[in-house]
Order: structure tokens, then sequence, then C-alpha cells
């Protein structure tokens, strides 16, 4: 695995056509080294129950082979065919809008007995056909594996166990999670209702904890099986995705994409974004920031991702490579397209590969041929890449899960991400590199600064750990309803922001939604004249202590003598306190202010560093524009990409959508 | 009761730590002299079937009484335990889309059998246990309840054997609600459809006639079983809201408020309503007039309004004196606020009661503090006051139920209240004080003007008593729609507005939806350049009479020679018809031109004029507005809450979100 | 049948009161001479299973006949009565939300053999009881059928069948639907799963397809049962209604009215369209259009229209002329209401007849008076209009479904009928004179132009047939995802847009939405500076062939080099394929480049030249303004409504909602 891959979906089994070895030669010619395949296809390796089919993957993976082309085999389970359903109904999943009919992927149980075995006996006997086959570098657990909005029997009962073992006496449920309020009190495990229609955050929030907890141990139960059978060499990945919004917009809550990840033997991915005018490189890096951080900053593959996709996502020429290397600068090892070729029928006919429908060489196709030959040339030089961030976002599937039940005002989306990429696209668009974690601990004392948003529900043990983070010389900036409930969703009685008090050495007892507010500065903190202040507003009061500082309050009629933002020493760190959704300039200065650094360039211009594994330091120059960016160089480097040398304070043009790669003169 | 109350709902039951000592120390500190409790603990007062648990009642009891602070006891059956539930699934109520799970409060069926045993059995062993506790001040029955949109089994074969009595002959049934439309024709009642998934309007108003009278029959049957027990001088209340939207916004179509309350010894209500920049006291009112009407103006108890409530209602400053004096100022006599303690877990996390989460004195209590010496100080001149309204607005849940099934044009809303609250609040707006009522009868004739806005279903008896009021020298503004359809909701076949015409002197048979329409005034009527025709528009033509004339006629190319207002003597009154929506100040000119007042104020500067106990005329001037503003004295008056004498014809001025109260010099 | 029809849809059976003689007195003052009954009214024919009564219908019919109205017969079997829902809860239609529930119309499983059953039995009731009555002219096949999203288990199963049989082979099926797609294969027909939750486009078009084919068979049947009774010179009709978006705006996606008609005698269609300022002629125009072409070409009845309609419908003076006048232009021979009088309960009760409520003389009525002077005074000149269009626009049901299956962006309505009538529109406006066809064969070489927009779905025979109209000397303009799909939703692998590249000489692999894109031209065709480009956006490469020329290229920094419309020769005749949805004027401007006329005037003067049966040409004016219109005629001709002679080129003057007939002085 010490190269850097380029690969694509390939479905062998949707082609109307002959298309093998067209397909292999065109794949040779772009420098595809990988193909993925399987992950669908179910139904075509055992039409009937116990009758298996292997011509597709045999010829695929035996003409692969002979071009030298890699294969991941996929796990074939996350679409069931028609005949499991028809023959066992009960493996739909069961929603909370009843049970499910057949018809899309991602519908099954996946608590169900009867479709666990199918699924085992499926991948027994795939895997035991193929697991010898030299081609084969890998395999892919499922995909894209959620638990499907399950609240069927099965996921009811076995979370009602898992409470009672929790809970050997049901009163300190009924306290922990307040189910006194509105007569929902349990006296007798046997009156559970479901917990679908609970109205209780507490109950619900445990609840879809107890269904990531099921994904978690549904691909670790995968990952057994095919460790049974992979080479020591293979590895064992799943393609993770994130919150959709027509694309990869945030933290998936329907997956702890950190504990399913001990599962794997390196992590995967897939990452959609906007595209055309509207690529920024956002997702990109805030997804590649969440994988990385799966494995403790290894690299990680980008199994999917579009090469034409939908028809506003059909890249504008230069797009595609500026997607390709802002992959890699992010961690990648690996960048794949979904998928090889456009489909014919049914529901993803107008999300296109990298090739159209007629498979001819299209300007995109013609684009990947490029990355392809830059890919082969410098793998050495960019495969396993090293990031050194100084700064982290600490996320939680918890506090998200909880906040989400409690949306200010009308807000209906995931709100929770809606504030993580407030914060996340703030320090993107300085430029500032960032890692995504979801705990503090020892290890988090190499960032200079950790950056905590809407941290809403939290044991004591995590709210102390920051508060030592900060204590041994850490800086945080901690953001608006960060502390405000326990673990159980249970609001904490003692004051805001609970524990975190001891080091943000601020409180509140009152919040408002913000409507003509601005702030106005009581520091050396500069403010922007329109300064927003959007979605959520506490009304802060610094401790009576010197050693905290209000930087800016409100400014409104009523609410102005209340802090809006405080800084505090504590211990040898410092703890910014944020009291409301700041807008990202100001996300930025506050982080800035911590780090006591600032970059020379931000959006449009966005430039990455890292370190490659010959201990080599590397800039990415990306111009997320249509107009041509300038930049000067901090030192003497070499460009990798187009070649040439430049000379350190050279001013360098970036072209609409170009990418550089400098590599530093070592000692320079 | 002859004292003012203030007070709070309060539950040991969902307390985090041991509070109560303290909690009551805080109240009575902030002047609280009655708790409401237990009206929503079912489940920890018979936490199983049969096994009762009095503790936090006794307790809450014994410590009250020991700290001269009155309790009301709600019967706690409005949210059921989850083992009633488990045990029989049929307490849950089935709608219009299917049985409901257990979660919600208010899901269960008011008319089970099965429902009713179990809940007559907890109001008895609570009744019999807590009859004799000398701090009990009186019962609330259940709280808040409505039909729950009832179409289960039990509910329509209750409907259809109210039918089979109401019609011997199951053709005039048919002929009444127009069944032979469609094919829609029941000649035997076995073959009765579903009522809820009916397309005519004549059925389904009678349906929800039907889903009213069950409200108002279970609140009866509680008030008979809580009558057994309770002592002679105890009241028995009920806690009515409003048509919800984010805030009570207009009569509620889910009960007969007037009819419900025929079991009660004093009628209770809950207002919520929009706070800060948005604070008007117009659902102050308005609640306040509707509730002081269930029992022909008596006072009436506020058992629930907004303390902090939720983020975008947390008061500013002044904010909570101004409502609770605007609650008095409307003949309330007593003010609760839902809740004293913000809860820690499930569902109202965020609607935050007189404290925060962390029982602190925060500025809403510090201010609390202020009203409830207020009240204490004051109690003998502000308790008991009496309203001399000379204008009624007309309301009738028939008619709302029956317009709302025929909603002009894209309205997706409770048109019915939408209008009703374009007439209410132009009159409050313009300082006029207004009554509601339900029926036009002889008492009827004390008011100057009665407003009849969309009284769109009516039997021929309330038009001809209309027509009387009139006659007797009432003088009545009837808005379009009114009289359009009969009691059964079938279009009168006469000329429009049917027997109203009597009395108008106008008739139409064509209405249009205004656009791009104007006003002309033919009349000595003042008519702004934009008066706005909104929502609805009827093509008058006025009798051939001298005794009517037309006011106005719409400006439009098609509509010109159509009246638009017009004003008909008749008797010895007068009736002005309105065909169209009108704006608010267009509406306040017509009250005006009947009443032949004027207010020298109005909005945001509004006064309320009143009668205390002992005889005295009081007015409370209230600034709702965030800037001072300022008003002349028309007599010479005691400010009674700062103290102070003012001279007739003296300014004073209101202090932003104000209130002053002043007692006039009897005989000046 | 050689006169023109005024008509109402008259129901004695809704009336609150005895009314039959005095309407029919109304009625012959305003010129109708024709009713149509009984097609709603189950259950007052058939009050309980097996009881029958002819009440209603013999009076009426009796009544008619006396006064020398003709009489229409519904067959009533559209709104079936409670007792056979309650009976046989079966014959309710099951949709993809569940069985429905009794009470709308149009909810009956039209595939139950019990609702068959039972619905034979009354037509054959019916039939038998009034075959020989003299007053009855035709026969309506029940009313608006279609196939009400029937996923009931009849449904499923018969279309299971039908694939048994048009695959012997399922494996063929697999392959045209490419099932093997997220594993949908089938590989034995009883693992068929739902087709109502596909997500395969191509199995979802065939059940879509299949459902239509129904309705075509259920119509077909009542044909049958129909002609048994009915008299030689009765008709058999139907009423066809249209996409429906608050009024009748496109094709109906529910049946195909070309197969459907098959089973008629003559076409009957109903139109209802926006009024008032809204009011354009356009829905009458199009729906005339497409009802004309199920019988090629040939008079066809408007069952139903609306007379006052919904409140925002009401005519202004004038309208209600211009309306009927209007229909008559586009080959209609009879112009009926719906309905006589306006309904006092249940669901219409504000879609208002003829009559308000109050049965009086309306304006409305008064002014339908003068329509029926003047239909029977010009009865011989008006009836049996023939239309000689020299422009067809190709429509598809089976495109339509397809296009719909992937809808371009955010688009939610029907996108194939926004596209419809966006050039349908657009050649109305311009008083291009259009039909409509839904097949090219050797007809269609009478048409000098053929639109095709959006031929998503089509078989390579229907490609190849529009190829050989061009190349035999037709002009074609192909709008943009023409071709793109065969007959199975299965998207072609050739160069797109398929066969059509053959004539087109264009073709493309990407395709785009537009954003901040113009169009710049590179021919002689003039753009405005705004041209919109709307929709979807191919990125077209001409053929390098010098029989192709680009007309115009999109303007935008990265698809500049692509064209947006090309030019064509091919054989005799010529293409132009447009790329995108361009605006009403471009369009406009393409047909007349290919037609090589421009018509005097345009919308909102619209002109229609027909040939009446005397073989006279006439040309109707309309005025769809508020404000006069002028124009000159080409030659002299005598107006025939209002009567007088104009001389060639002299100019007359519309009023406001005008309509003139001119009859051209033969040989002139």
């Amino acid at each position: 695995m010490s190269q850097l891959y380029y690969g694509v979906a390939y479905y062998d089994e949707y082609m109307p056509e002959e298309r093998l070895e067209n397909d292999i030669s065109m794949m040779l010619d772009a420098g595809i080294n990988v193909v993925r395949i399987a992950e669908s296809t179910w139904s075509t390796l055992e039409p009937q129950e116990g009758e298996y089919n292997f011509w597709h993957i045999d010829r695929v993976l035996d003409a692969m082979h002979r071009s030298g082309i890699h294969v991941i085999i996929g796990t074939p389970t996350y679409a069931i065919p028609a005949w499991l359903a028809s023959k066992h109904p009960e493996v739909m999943v069961t929603t909370a809008s009843g049970q499910q009919k057949y018809g899309r992927r991602q519908i099954m149980d996946i608590v169900s007995p009867v479709f666990l075995r199918y699924a085992e006996n499926i991948i027994r006997v795939l895997l035991e056909h193929v697991q010898h086959h030299p081609a084969i570098i890998g395999y892919q657990l499922d995909n894209e594996t959620k638990h499907y909005d399950n609240v069927g029997p099965q996921m009811r009962q076995q979370f009602i166990r898992s409470l009672q073992q929790r809970y050997p006496d049901i009163r300190q449920m009924n306290q922990d999670f307040g189910l006194d309020y509105w007569s929902n009190r349990i006296d007798n495990w046997q009156d559970f209702p479901p917990p679908e229609s609970t109205i209780n955050a507490s109950l619900g929030s445990a609840f879809a904890a107890f269904q990531r907890q099921k994904v978690t141990d549904y691909l670790a139960w995968q990952s057994g099986i095919v460790a049974e059978y992979k080479q020591p060499e293979q590895f064992i990945t799943h393609n993770f995705d994130f919150e959709w919004r027509g694309y990869s917009y945030g933290i998936q809550p329907r997956v702890d994409h950190f504990a399913a990840a001990e599962a794997l033997t390196i992590a995967g991915v897939d990452i959609y974004h906007p595209s055309q005018q509207q690529l920024t490189g956002r997702e990109i890096a805030f997804g590649g920031a969440v994988t990385r951080g799966l494995k403790q900053g290894a690299n990680y593959l980008v199994l999917e991702t579009q090469a034409q996709g939908f028809a506003q996502w059909t890249p504008f020429p230069g797009q595609l490579r500026l997607q390709a290397f802002s992959h890699i600068a992010s961690g990648a090892k690996m960048v794949a397209y979904w998928h090889w070729h456009s489909i014919h029928n049914s529901f993803e006919t107008y999300w296109k590969g990298l090739l159209s429908h007629d498979f001819s060489a299209n300007p995109t196709y013609l684009e990947a041929k490029t990355i392809g030959a830059d890919f082969a040339r410098l793998s050495d030089t960019l495969d396993s890449l090293r990031q050194e961030n100084e700064v982290a976002i600490l996320i939680s599937n918890q506090a998200m899960e909880a906040f989400n039940w409690f949306k200010p005002g009308d807000a209906q989306t995931n709100v929770y991400n809606d504030i993580f990429r407030r914060f996340y696209d703030a320090l993107y668009d300085a430029n500032i590199g960032v890692d995504i974690i979801n705990d503090v601990d020892q290890r988090s004392a190499r960032y200079r600064v950790i950056v905590v948003p809407a941290l809403y529900a939290a044991d004591d043990a995590l709210l102390n750990r920051i508060n030592r983070y900060i204590e041994a010389g850490g800086q945080a900036l901690i953001g608006f309803k960060s502390g405000f409930s326990d673990q159980h969703v249970k609001v904490r009685s003692e004051r805001q922001p609970g524990v975190l008090n001891q080091s943000c050495r601020v409180s509140y007892s009152q919040f408002v939604l913000p409507q003509q507010v601005g702030l106005y500065s009581c520091s050396d903190l500069q403010l922007d004249p329109d300064e927003p202040v959007d979605l959520w507003m506490e009304l802060l009061t610094a401790d009576d202590d010197a050693r905290v500082q209000v930087l800016a309050r409100y400014q409104h009629p009523a609410w102005g003598e209340y802090a809006a933002i405080t800084e505090a020493e504590y211990g040898a760190g410092k703890a910014l306190y944020l009291g409301f959704l700041a807008g990202k300039p100001l996300i930025t200065r506050l982080v800035e202010r911590l780090s006591g650094k600032t970059a020379a360039q931000q959006f449009p211009l966005i430039t990455r560093q890292v370190v490659n594994k010959a201990g080599n330091r590397l800039m990415f120059c990306f111009n997320y524009s249509a107009t041509a960016a300038r930049l000067s160089l901090p030192q003497a480097a070499e460009e990798v990409l187009q070649g040439g040398s430049v000379n350190a304070g050279e001013e360098v043009c970036l072209a609409p959508w170009g990418v550089h790669i400098y590599q530093f003169t070592p000692g320079d």
C-alpha cells in the first residue's frame, strides 16, 4: 500500500453491452490502478437462495489482474435481493413510519437474525471463492452502513435489555431520564413504551446511541468474518458517509464513525460536494479531517467521490484536478470515483460516472488522464502525507443528538452540523489546518487550540478533561450551549456552563434568540460594525475574578449589560467562551487570538502544509475561484506538478481552479 | 377567594434534587400565595395499577400549608402512565392518521370506557386522600382538555347513535346534509362511512360538533366526581387553552369553551403570547375577554402564563410587570406561572419557569418579587374588578368549523381566527373595551355595539335574534359571509346574507377574491388612499330602500358598481354590513361610527377602565413599547402602584413597558 | 348532431327545493339545449343493493323532452354508494399510502371484479330503463376516469402477468429494465416486489403504462355495455380531464387519452382555466387541440367548463362570451357548464354554476343568455368547424412518465407539462395554429412543422419515423432530452440524441443545469440580450458536416465552446435542435424560421382561422385583455356576431375581452 491509488467503482453487472476489455484499456490510459467491485450485487451473485454466480466477479478479477489493476471487494450486503424480502418479509426495516417496502437499498433490519444469517452466508460464499485471487488488495465491509432509523421489534427489545443491564434499579433510569415528566415513568420493564414516539430527549438520545452502537456491532461482526478469509497484507475498510443535504454536509448522526472505525484496518469515506461556481473544497477538507481522525491521523481512502455526478456538478475545466489534489492534501492515499460508467437504467442515471452513457472520452475523462499520470509520476512524493495541525475541533454524536432535540427557534435542519460547519469553515477559509477529534485526552496536549462547538451533552469526566487540558497550558474556544446537560441529557442544575465554569469563569441563567442585536468590544478585540449574532444568545456574566475579562458585550436595549465573549486565564492556559453563533471572520479572529498565528492567504486561495514520508515539507496551493490568483512563497521551493523552481518571496500565479504543489528545499 | 392570587405550577416530582424548603422560602419572598400541583403526575401517583404513592402530594400540601401558601389540586388525567397504555392499548386515541403511540400527553381516547374507568379510579383515590387538607382552595379538572382529533370506534359509534336519535327518518339527514352529492347518500345506518374521511362539510361539521360535545361531557363527568369530595368553599376550574400558533392565537376549535364551562364554578385559562419586541398585550386581552365571558363577566383564573418561557420570550425588564397587571385589568383574579422551576429533562426543557435550571434568583424572578409585593399590597383595590364594556364580539364554534371547510383561495390557517383577530385587534388597539359573547339574547341589549365577524353557519333563530337586537336599538357591524349557511352548513337558497338581509338591507349573489382592488367612499365615511381589501369580497347591492345607504364601493374596472360597505336603519337600531376583510383602522372607524365614541389613545398606549369592588373607577395605563409615552389624565386621580396624585389634564409619563394604575377620585 | 349545443350539467338530486319547471324555463331563456345528468348519482339510483329509484331520472327526461332540451346520460359509476364500500371494502382503491377510506369520488379499484360486477349491474339497469327515451342524444361513460394511483393486489398481479407474457425469459426483463442495479434482479416471478416502491424508472414506467392501459380497458368495457343498449344515432363520449394545478394545466399522466378515446364515438373533455385578469385562452386552446386530436381532427364536446366557478374565477363582464366562442373556434360543437346551479352542501359549494345558490338571474347567467341566442342564430355557420393547422406538437405519455422520474434540479412539478406548456403557449401567443399528435406517421406529412419537446423515452421506430418525416421534406424543432432513452427507459449508449443524431447532426455527452448563462448568436438568428436558458442545458457539438450549422452558443466562462441551437439539412427537410428550455419568443422565432410564416397579431389579440361546413373561411378575433384592441382585416369580410361588413385593410376595434367573428367573402 505504499503508493497513490486512483480508482473507480466498476459494475460489470450493470453494463448494457460487452465492455470489459475496452473499459480496462481506457482505465489504463487514465492511470486507474484500482477498481472497487461487488458491493451492491447480491442479487447477481445469488440470484436465488443458494444458487451462486461468480461470472462477473471472476472475469473482472482476472481481467484486472492481467492489466495490473488492483481490486477492492465489497461485501454485497447493503442492498438485498428481492427473493430475500419475498421469502422473509421480516428482514425489511421498520421505521417510525412503518415497515419499509422492498425497492431502495439500505432498508434492511441489520439486527434481524434472519438477515444476519443470509448476509453471513453470502459473505462467506463470496470470500471463500475469491480469497486467493492476487488482484485483491483489500475488502470493503458493506457500504455507508447506518441504522436506517430502525425501530423494529428486535432493535427495541435489545435496547430495553441494554437498559435493564445498565439499570438494575429501574428507579435510577426514571431519575436519570426524568421520566416523571408528563407521567412517563416506567416502573416495570414490560411496560416500556415505543422508544421512537417518546417525547423524552434523554430516553430518545439513549435510544439513538443504542442504534449507533448496533451499527458499530454490525461492522465489527462483518469485519470478524472477513478477517477469517483475508490475506495478512489485505486491508479491511468501510465507506463512511456524512449528513446528506444533496451533498456531504456534516457529521453523520446515524453512525458513530470513531467507534465503528475500530473494526477497520484503514478508514474509508465517500465525499460528494457542490461543484462549478459552488466548489469550495470545504467538504473535501472536513470530510478528510474526520476520516483522518478515525485512525489517529493515518492516511485514508476516498472510496467514492464525484467524477461528473449530477448535472449541477459537471466539473468546469480544471476542477477535477483541483478536487483530486485537495483530497491528497488532506491525507487521502486513494481517490476513487463513483463510478466508471454512467448507468443506463434505474435511480442513479443522472449521477454520472467518469464516462457518460456513451462510453466515449468526454472532457472529464480527458482531465482524469492528467491526474492519473500525475499520481503515477508523483506517487512517491505524495503518498502517505502527514498533517501537523495545531488546532482541533471536538465533535460528539451524543451532543449532536441531544442538541437537535432542542433546536432553537424555527430551525429545521441538523443544527449541530450548521454550527459545526460554521466553525470548521471559518478555520478552513483562513487556512488554519484543523484536525477533528471526538475526545480530549492526554494526546490532545499536542494541540495549541481546541475548539469546542455546542458540546451540549457530556459527562463530567469529559468536561473535566477539557478543564485539565486548559489548565495544563492548552487554549480552548468554548462555544455556547457546551456543558449544558450531562450524559443523560439532564440539564445541569449548577450554574451554566456547568463544569466548564471552572475554566471559563463565566455563567448565565438566561438566553434568548438574537433579534436586532449587535456586539460592542470592551477589550482589544476588533469587531466589525455588522458582526452577526446568530441562532442563540446567552446572557453571560463574567465571574467576579480578575482572571477573566469581558471581550465583547451585546448591543441591545435590554441585554446590553451582558457579556457575549469572555476570556479567562486558567492554570497555564486560556479559555475563550463564546455565547452566541458568531460569523466566520470573528471565529477566525478568536482562534488566531489563541494560536497567535495568522495565515497569509485566505479563501478562495487555500494552502495546506504537510510533510511527506521522506520528511520533506510540501505546500499545496489551491485556487478555488474562477479568476487567477497570486501568492508569494515564504521560502524557496520546487513546484512538483508542472515543474520549475521558485525563489523565496517570488510571486507565482495560479490559474482559475488551479493547483500548485511546492516542495520546500530542505533546510531552507 | 376575596384576594388576588399570585401563583406557580409546582412539580416536586420533577425535581433533580431536594428543593422543597428552599423553593417555599423563595416563593414567600416573591409573594407567591398559591401553587397548582398534581395535574400531570398520574404515573408518580399510581406507578403500577392499584399501587399508590402520595409522598410528593402529602409533603407539598403540608409544607405549603405551613407556609400559608394555598394549593390547587389538578386531577392527573391528561397524561396517562405507560402501564395503562401497555395493558390496555385501546385507551390510546385513534386519529385520522391512525392510533397514536404512547409518549406525548393528551393522546388518550376520552370516550373509551376503559380509560374512563381508570381515570375515575385515580381521581377518586387522590381526592379521597387529600379532600380534607386545609391547604386546598380548589380543584382543576384535567388540563387543556380537547378531543384530540378522536375518530376512534367509540367516538364514531356514539356519533352515529346521536344522529339516529336526531334523525328518526334517515332521509331527513340526507336532505339536511345534502348527501346525494357525489353519491354520498346513506340509507342504512349500518353503512355509515368513516366521518373523518367525508368530503361533506355538513357531515364533517356535525361530527366536529359532536367531538366538542364529548369534551363538554367529559369535563362535566369529572366535575361530578370532584363535587362528591370537595368542600363547599373550594372551587372547580379548568385550564382552557386557545388555538395555538406557537402562542395563544385565537378561539379553540376543539372545545366549546362556553358549553364546557358550565361544569365549573370559576373559569380558568392559560395564555401564552409573543414577548420582547413582539409583546402587545393583545393575547392577554382577548384571552381574558373570552374567559371572562364564560361566566357572564365574572373574574377568572390565569392558571398558566409564561414567566421566562421560550428563549424568544425571555422578558425584557419591566415586561413581566406589564403582563401581570394586564391580566388583572382584564378581570383575572389570579396570575400563575407555568411553572416554578425549569425542567431538566424531556420535552419542555426550554419552556422555562420563573426559576432557571440553576434555581438561583434570576432577573425575571427578581421582577416577580415586585409583582408579588404589589399584589399583596393592592389586593383589596385590584381584586374582583368589573368591566363595563359597550362593545361585544360574537363568536361561534359552529361558524368557525363550517367556514374553515371553505377557506378562501390558498389560505391554510384557521381563517376564522385570522378574521376574529383582525376585528378583535382593531378594537384592542383603539382602546375600545370588548366582551366576547357566543350568543345574542336579551342580555345583549346592554351592548351599544355588537360585532359579528364571519358568522358563516347559524340557524334562523340566532340570525333573527341579531335582527331583533338591532330593531330594538342595537347597533351591529355584520361581517362578510355571515348568515350564508344554516346550522347544517347548508347554504341558504334565499338571497344572501339570508335572514340578515332584513336588518342589513343588502344582498349579493356573487363574490370574488380581492386582486388589485381598492375602495372609494360614497358617503361621509373617510377612507385612506390605500385601504386594504383582504381575503374575500362580496359584490353587494343595497336594497332599493331609502333606509340603506352605500358607504363605500370597490375601486375596480369590473366590480366598481358594487357596494363594499352599507349602512341601514332597522327599527330603532343600525346595521353596518362589511363585504370584505377590512384593515384594522377602518374596522375601528366603523365601530366608532356606531358607538359614537373615540378613545384618546391608541396602541401602543393601552388604557383599560374598570370598576373595583368598592365601586371605584380605575384606569390601567400600559405602555406596550420600548419608548416612553405620555398621556393626560381626564380627571384627577391617584396612582396606586408608585403612589402620588395627578390633576385633571396633567400629563404623565410611562416608562418603556411601563404600567400605571389610576384610581379616580370619586365624584370627580 | 348537426347543430351547436349549449348545455349544463343538471342535478335534480341535489336540489334543496322543487325547481324543475323554473329551471327549465330559465334554461330555455338562456338557449340551453342540452343537459347532462346522472353521472354521479349511483346512491340515488340504487339507494340499497338491488333497490332502484328512477324518480329523478324519469322526471328530468320527461320534462326536458317536453321542452325540447336534449339529454346526455352519464353512467353513474365514478362515485360509489356508501353501502357498496360498507359491504365490500375491497372495492376501495389501494394506493401507495394504503387503502383509501370512503368519502371522495374516484377512489374505487377499477380492476376489482367486485366493483366491476356492481358497476355493470347499475349501468345495465339504468340503460335498460332509459334506452328508448327520445330525449337522449348520447351517453357519457363514467367521468374523468383515471387509475387513481391503484397499486392494489389485482392491479399488481395483472401487471406481473402482463410482464410474464411479454417476457417468456425473465432474464430479458432484467436486462431491459437494468434490474441488476442495487440488487433489484428478479429471477423468479413469485419474488416480484411491490411495483409502487421500486426505485427503477424502467419498471416504474412500465407499471404506470400498465395502469393507463387498465383505464383504456375499463372505458372500452363500459363502451361495450352501453353499445348493447344505445340507439344508432346516439353517441358515446367520455369526459377527459387534464393535469390539474387548480385548473387544467397539461397532458393527463394517469390516462392515455389517445388510446382510451378509441372506445368513443365522439371525444369529450372538461376544461377549467384561470379567469379575470389571468384569463388567456391558452387552456381552452391546448385542451381543444388535444381533444380534437383524439379523433383525427373531428369536432368534440366540451362537457364541462366553468360558468362562475371559484371566487377567483367569477368572470368579468364579457369573459363568458369570450370563453364560449374560443371553445367553438378550437373545434368544439358543444359548450356545457358545470353546472346549472350552485350546490348547497358538501365539497363543491364554492365551485359555482351558472346560477348562484339563490337561483336568481345573476350577471353571469344574463351574459349566458346572449351566448345561447348567438349559438342558436349562428348554429349553421359555427357548427362543425374545421382546422387547417400547419404545425403539430408531438406528445407522449411514455416520455412524460419517464422524464418525470428524473426531474432536473429541485423541480417538483410535472416538468414534462411545464415544458409542453412553454412550447404550446409560445405558439398560441404568436397565433400559430397547432394540432397535438401522439405519433408521427404518414398522415404527419401534412404538417409543415412538427415540434418535439422532451421526447425522453421512445423506441427506435418512432425516432426513425421522425427522421423519415424530415427526410421527406418535413421540418422539425427537436427539443432537449429527446431520444435520450428507449422504450424501456434505458438510456441509449450510442451518442446522444440517439437515433435523432441522424437528422439533427449534433451530439453531446454532458449536460448541466443553467446558472448565470446566456446565449450568443453565431448565425442569422436574432437573439434578445436577456434570452433565458432555463431548466436544462446540453453541451452540444455539431457534427463535422457542412449540412449542419450552429445557430447559437452558450455565453458562459466554462461552456462557451458548446452549441445551444443547431440547424441541419436532412434529405428534403430541416431539423432544428434546441439544447435547453428557451423562452417563448425564441421558440416562436424558431418555429417561424421553419414555417416561413409570421402572424400579424400576437397575444393578447388572438386570431383563429377555420373553415366551416359550407366551406367558408372564418376568422375569430379574441381580445384577451382589459383594454380595447385594434386590427386590420386582410380581406373583406362580414362580421357575423354583431353584423356588418368590413373592407380589406379596414381597421376594426375589439372591446376589452371582446370577440369578433369574420366570414371572409368567398373568392375575395
